[in-house]
């Protein structure tokens, strides 16, 4: 198999650190130009990287990666700076796995209403794939553009999609009680994320008002067919990494942990990343791991749903690896295992 | 005023440190015994006490104690344990506040479904007092026996009593999403609570069935004059101290965040220690404080309550003090500022 | 006994409401006011004090505080800040207990060096008592201007006092190996404090260019009557709070553990927040405490010197009120146990 | 090339589980067995497994595990446990790689001091080779016992190695000042590594008496030429992983940062794993990696040596497979990028 060229644009964050070294392991990627605002050694910015990736980041231009080769950019952008790059990359023939927010939301009235900015690239908003393979593998193989999922999404609508796409439970009233690391908040520091502040401490934030919000529903109305209603409430907890999502849901009837859990193994049967568990998930068993764990309960006539996964690797570049790899026919466990 | 002599059943553990530190800054108080299986010196289990508290840990004798002049014992036990002891002292005139969960539950065939052990002391039980000051102060200053409430209910049960006492929320299928710091799980070293594995980690645990719940309802039910249900789900958060919890509950009626707040408001009207909050609470906002913070927010029709407190101030040793003050007609406040 | 009014300058920072917690459990103190650069609620910095303390922060105006009836400042400033500070405080009879660098080298020409900027108060510098009461106490009580002494120094110095002032050490090639909590550098968001950087990460930084080297130094070599010299290593560990610092030094003579250990003890004989200790110290035992804990051991004919403290209360805001005790024959221990 | 069987010895620790990790990457080895001394899954022990090795845990035995094929073990046993497997498998042409201290320190009778019991094995003890392939590489290429460095000597020896071996530094009165995450501790709970013990604390333990300065001098001597003596001491920190180690020794004559930094490149050209670096190293910058940073400053006429790494990488299971990849020509490097 052959070699395919891929560039990072945006190299000074946490999901490009994290993809560079997913892709340093790859057989059959190799890096060979990453952007960044200033012209500095990758390794300046991560000194992890230090004697494994020499490269110079370089200023964004689409016609030098062009020059380079690239044939895939994978975008850790923030949203809004990825409409900028995205057209001038797919007009050169360039394919990307965008991981920003930036073409998730398919209509762009929504994105104006949640991320308070005009869409300017609607084109190709509407030929992207959402970068879900588990539902999205066929058209994921022939995307030219792909919107990585975010982080959140995977673990509610991984966790639900078995359930709301047999009519098991209420596709309105869905309560997803979130919990993430503090990475997921980004590398730009805030009096947030300052260690003094959110270390030993727990707290919730953007309640009833986060991004994703919108996102969970559209893939979940997909898989129910029907519009599907949730709560979202994320919160923030004092370690590096990990998401985990404990999801309430009311049944359509009464239904045993059994018959979920069949319905569960079912949807997943060969897919390699989800592990249906028996005891109750942990970040720490998926952390560095593209796997994402869910479990079931039923307590007092409620269906609880409970997901982990680690939010740098399964829930950004890890599975946007698991998308490069099926756009190019590799094994899609290739340098995820 | 005089000072009460104090004895600390059971010195080895978080809640009895804790305690010990609240009272060596009481000016009513004297801790003249600590209780152990081994004699040796408080400073021996606990190097912060060093030069403070330099007494030696004898074994329970319910008559030495009479003896010390004790006119107070805190029991720091654990369940089962505190049965043992709490009749002998009562028996001495001594007064009691309990912090195991021994004298929570009332019905003694609900303590005997949820801790797998017959209830010895139906007789003291029938009389004990559940140590919530917001909700039984009157009750408390003359009680001869206090069970100190659970650290998990105090947030559910404060955070709740407003709504379920008017009737603003439906009784039944209200979600309780409870995250705890580590040293909830107390003292003794468990794999679960080993460093390496749950540093970095968030789980859940004992989910549908923690002994809280029966806990929670009885005192719930209490206020609301009808049977209330909840479904808990505690969590592990990798931190020393805290417990946040985010409640979901369905409205009886359309109803806005402004007259929930105001309900709240009403209800703890000169309570010190319940801090009614505009903005999101967090756990570091209280920690190593007696305070117990709530908000509310409305999403998509559900009432949503978020609490936090200190589990081993606010949800053990300083309401135990509270308590305390109460018993003896010292300012609520004394020590817990 | 009267109470003392007193105002915090630059109340946004740790030190700053480390000191205020502190200072609303002191019987002889009272907040009048607090200066920032915004007129906001000081809960709106800090949450925590919601509902303790209801003070609008002030812009900084000496003739302001002194119509508050002002009798103490504790200047919480950034160093530079608080030169500008103390003069005017001064010159309107307001006694100054300065938490920054600025007042503690005594040689204006070293400030410069190692701070980068000329000393624009020499006239007040020279009057500046260094506000460590285990070494100077006597001059701290009458004193008007108390430059509070460094969290890494107070480790170092009062370490070695004991060793240097009797000649039992060498007093050059000292080795000061210290580590520290993140508190410590301060509140202002910066990349390598943001907490995915600095969690689970253990770093050395500024290694044999740290500013308190010189301060070290200078009281050192009070005590001992020679010129000392050290190497001063910090590190940051994950944690809120707490420095440790492991010291090696050449003892003069043979010596044994048993004869160090008389020097200390006899040297903080009736010093009530040194704790000699025979086993080894840990932050966690003098956490949010006034303590400040000492080991020794002789190790292959080096001397070990270990010590640990709260930066932020024995470190800074603990010693501030304990200075502010002996300024006004208060107990040594008000409010600080 | 072939893939080798290989089994792993005591499969439930934390050694363990990251070199099942690391092997589950290698192309050339295959995990055919593990032992414990209970049968049962390898994923009860490590739910992160589960779902990628799904072997059932076996009691040791030397003819089950040359029947299974085995061609090399990685002993991950307790010290003593290890004496105990090494014989029989070596006896059964099966070669051995042994995470344990068993096999470290040449001389039975030091072994004998430090470790409290007799070496009851001298006879493979005398053909061991210690595993640092920077040092002994040759050796271990051919060899049947690897004895695999602990964590903490490789810091100090791969630290000081070249200034020793050039006579740059005096070989004794070396202060090795050391500082590791809480998985350096094993898995197995203890009061000491209880999470609300020593999060947020930071602690020195076994000063002077750390069992790891014999295997420090014992190199440090060999690649001296003369007898090396170090002052070592411990430290933990709150962290998972990691190990920053500070060292401060005496120049033999006046020395540069430059002239000590060209010795250190020398020595180490070519080696995959150290890396030198110009700026001060951080345990964060190796974490899940096989480096180990060092870099160097001259303070005051001494010179510093500061070296990280990942304890259960490079320290541990990393190395381990370093060595197994020279055993068998495998590129130093792989599964190990």
């Amino acid at each position: 198999m052959n070699t395919v060229r891929v560039a990072i644009l945006g190299g000074s964050g946490y999901t490009a650190i994290e993809l560079m070294k997913i892709l340093l392991r790859h057989p059959h990627a190799e890096i060979v130009a990453v952007t960044s605002r200033d012209r500095q050694p990758v390794s300046d910015y991560h000194p992890s990287l230090f004697g494994r990736l020499d490269l110079i980041c370089e200023p964004f231009d689409a016609d030098a990666l062009k020059n380079h080769g690239v044939q895939v950019a994978f975008g850790c952008l923030p949203h809004g700076a990825s409409i900028e790059a995205v057209g001038p990359l797919l007009d050169r023939g360039i394919r990307v796995v965008d991981l920003s927010a930036d073409y998730r939301l398919r209509d762009p009235q929504q994105y104006a209403e949640w991320y308070g900015e005009t869409h300017h690239d609607p084109h190709n908003l509407a030929q992207a794939v959402y970068g879900l393979p588990e539902l999205y593998g066929d058209r994921i193989r022939t995307a030219r553009l792909i919107a990585n999922p975010g982080c959140y999404p995977q673990t509610a609508i991984l966790g639900l999609a078995p359930l709301v796409s047999k009519g098991l439970i209420e596709p309105t009233g869905i309560i997803i009680d979130s919990k993430s690391g503090v990475s997921g908040a980004g590398r730009s520091p805030k009096l947030t994320t300052h260690f003094p502040e959110c270390n030993e401490n727990f707290s919730a934030y953007n309640v009833g008002k986060h991004r994703h919000t919108p996102e969970i529903e559209q893939i979940l109305s997909d898989v129910a067919g029907t519009s599907v209603q949730v709560i979202f409430t994320p919160h923030l907890v004092p370690m590096d990494r990990g998401i985990f999502s404990t999801i309430y849901a009311t049944p359509t009837r009464p239904v045993g942990e059994k018959e979920l859990y069949t319905a569960l193994r079912e949807f997943y049967h060969g897919k390699p990343f989800i592990r249906i568990r028996d005891g109750l998930p942990a970040t720490k068993d998926v952390m560095h791991s593209n796997f994402l764990d869910v479990s079931l309960r039923v307590v007092r006539g409620k269906v609880l749903v409970l997901a982990a996964e680690d939010n740098l690797v399964r829930g950004a570049s890890g599975v946007a690896v698991q998308n490069f790899n099926l756009m190019h026919g590799f094994p899609e466990t290739t340098a995820l295992h």
